[in-house]
């Protein structure tokens, strides 16, 4: 009998974690002796409907990736039986085997807000590993940058209440869950339900109760007893098994040392108002009101609005894989070349998909008060105001950056975000940031342009 | 300095890959010495909107997982020392410490046609077990059904040409990349651009060129014939870097060994007719074409009917990340217990979130051509027509099925897709496949729900 294979990724499996290309294509620069320095940038080419900024998030996983890269035997072997490299040499195969990342790279920190168009990562190595480590690279700051900017939505609309990572059963697999939780804190939330996460990146696991709990007993009144015996410390029982009102009287029955109640259906505006009523009555004004169930920032917001009588918020599904915009368009771009010495810029313009050329740095001016007023993206070492957004964090394949904890992510975020004006960053029909390119940027465009149009366009 | 985490699951990681509240029920079962076997099923509650049917895919996963969870001494000790376990016993700790899944497991095989409501998979084991395995679970499941469901709808509308997954960048995440190459290829795509997915699966890395090889050379030309040199019998060259047309002479001048052109860019309905048009002219009419770029069943479906003449299509972000449905509504519900010899059902009615009670079955009526008539969702055991669809796969903890290679999955199901009649499966107003309650199935739960609203409900 077969066994069943999990199909973790491992430190080992890191070289072929990586589209095939990519592998195509360093076998011939390899064949070519390109040994070119080349610099390629990460940025996001347009924000999604309903996304004004970018939460940054992904670098510690994009670091780890860059300074573990490895071929193991099993997976060169692989490639040496794959019909597209027959004709490939063998050198190509041992220069895998001592296969490791050598350059340096930029990246702005997580927890930093960013734009469309911005790099948020810009790799300078030669060709061949920059190239091989695109996809990774792609894939991990995607979708940490997706969920952390969804998650920093749901905690603005939040209004301070605190909000909960509920999502691991709805992510894009357990392993995804994984890392939404921790996108998820570095957007604010105040902890998750995801328990390894919380072991590895030592942030709080918190939880209620399921719904089994409440059906695998006699009765409601009984399940509830029977917890509270358990945990009378920290008894939130959830109250919307059979009927919600019902529940909620039950659950009052615990008395003083009850903590908190969970409502995870029906009209969550009208019925923690009932429930909190219930609560009151009983003189139960501590116990907090936990909503759960499809929860969003817009159905959030609403129920706010509507004065709904909510301490916390259990958020999935639509957190945890940034349901209304599931996916970000990152792109990693090929923009300068050192060949024979000489620094050549690289772009490209297919009709919709036009890049910029060039080592780029986004520099960000900021008022008396900290406020963000606008960036500019130009070359980098161009003489310009503002805050240079991109520092170094590898250098001859080595970190050079200190890592901050998730919870000084955490902060960056919260910082970074009060300082981003509200008509930036409200829910709805929020203003474009100000962003724009620089002279000099505009400058070797139009020259790098010019130069690529006379010779590739008859 | 600090080593950046790669926060990998690895099997030692599987027992805490859970949501708390699952460890702190178990807790709660344990101490109240609950020994009682428990029933659980998985289901989708509602299809999103634009699926008719889904693809049940992750079984393979989820059956590793059940056989490998444990608990290692570090995630012992993290949960010893969270404030909500202080008051949990020792015992607890050490029953862990052996924590082994002892159930057994029915399931539909992957490949199966499914629909709402209809369980996937059922789990029979002390409560304490089936209740931690939840979370899992639902995430690997959910998550490969919803993209090899998706996946499968491009497929059907790309008429039997070929689709390849392009998607890893985007997924949520390079491990989900791994996993939506699975899915994607038992949705029926022809291979993966994913080289780790198709070494470990042992199913076709697919893949072209990259922009970066264009811009990397002196001119597109010098670029072409370059990776000709090294990739004679393999040459599939990306044209739209500068300008397409330009660049589909600048490949057709490979000649008869060219194998293949790539689009990426622009309206590929007329840069498709145009590029087959220069190649016709040169005498190239075995020269394949492949679109690619934001790619999606729709759009496919407008191409074909546009009549372009495209061979191929490679599909990312769209299908990787289910991105007009991201998400699936999996539940995992209590429906049956047995306690002191009695088989109790379990059920919960809060407003919007019934449930049915008892070990399921799913019997599909086929006509003599094999097409789907109809599915009873009834009781296990219930005198109904129909094939049972949920098979064991898991006997006192251990594999009792012959998992199938990923070819013969990929077989089941285009073989169940045929089956299925074409109003059931078309791309935009499909019909709702007729599955209804067996009568033995409403009696038990209306006689349930009396029983618990009398109970619960004063």
């Amino acid at each position: 009998m077969n066994e069943p294979k999990s199909l973790f990724l491992t430190d080992n499996s890191l070289g072929i974690a990586t589209d095939l290309y990519q592998l195509t294509m360093a076998a011939g620069y390899f064949e070519q002796k390109m040994q070119d320095i080349a610099t390629f940038e990460l940025s996001i080419r347009h924000l999604p409907k309903n996304r004004s900024y970018l939460v940054t998030a992904g670098l510690e996983q994009a670091l780890h990736y860059l300074t573990h890269i490895t071929f193991s035997p099993e997976a060169i072997e692989f490639l040496r039986r794959l019909p597209i490299f027959s004709q490939v040499s063998q050198k190509f195969f041992e220069y895998l085997r001592n296969f490791a990342f050598s350059g340096r790279v930029y990246a702005m920190p997580e927890g930093t807000i960013a734009f469309a168009d911005e790099p948020l990562l810009r790799v300078t190595a030669p060709i061949i590993e920059t190239q091989i480590v695109e996809t990774y690279l792609l894939s991990t700051i995607n979708f940490q940058t997706s969920i952390a900017t969804k998650a920093s939505r749901v905690v603005y609309a939040a209004l301070g209440r605190e909000v909960i990572d509920f999502g691991t059963r709805r992510a894009h697999g357990p392993q995804a869950g994984v890392l939404a939780a921790r996108a998820c804190y570095i957007g604010g939330c105040k902890g998750t339900s995801n328990v390894f996460s919380a072991c590895e990146l030592d942030i709080p696991a918190m939880g209620t109760i399921a719904h089994s709990w409440i059906m695998a007993f006699e009765n409601e009144q009984d399940s509830f007893c029977k917890f509270h015996e358990i945990f009378p410390d920290n008894t939130t029982l959830l109250i919307d098994t059979y009927d919600t009102l019902a529940g909620a009287r039950h659950a009052a029955m615990i008395g003083k040392k009850l903590k908190g109640i969970r409502i995870d259906s029906g009209n969550l505006s009208e019925l923690s108002r009932k429930v909190r009523k219930i609560l009151d009555t009983e003189g139960l004004h501590h116990v907090k009101i936990i909503a759960s169930g499809d929860l969003n920032e817009n159905r959030i917001d609403n129920l706010l609005r509507n004065d709904a009588p909510i301490d916390s918020f259990g958020v999935g599904t639509e957190m945890v894989t940034s349901k209304d915009a599931p996916a970000l368009g990152g792109v990693y771009k090929l923009v300068e070349q050192e060949h024979n010495g000489k620094s050549i810029p690289r772009m490209k313009f297919s009709e919709d998909k036009l890049t910029y050329p060039c080592k780029k740095q986004v520099y960000r001016t900021i008022d008396k008060a900290g406020n963000f007023v606008e960036d500019v993206i130009g070359l980098e070492g161009e003489n310009l105001q503002g805050i240079p957004l991109l520092i170094p964090v590898i250098k001859n394949g080595e970190m050079c950056y200190d890592l901050p904890t998730i919870h000084e992510i955490q902060h960056t975020t919260s910082n970074n975000l009060a300082h981003l004006p509200e008509p930036f960053k409200r829910l709805t029909d929020a203003e474009t940031y100000p962003v724009t390119k620089s002279q000099g940027l505009e400058a070797k465009r139009h020259e790098a342009e010019k130069i690529l149009r006379d010779i590739n366009i008859p």
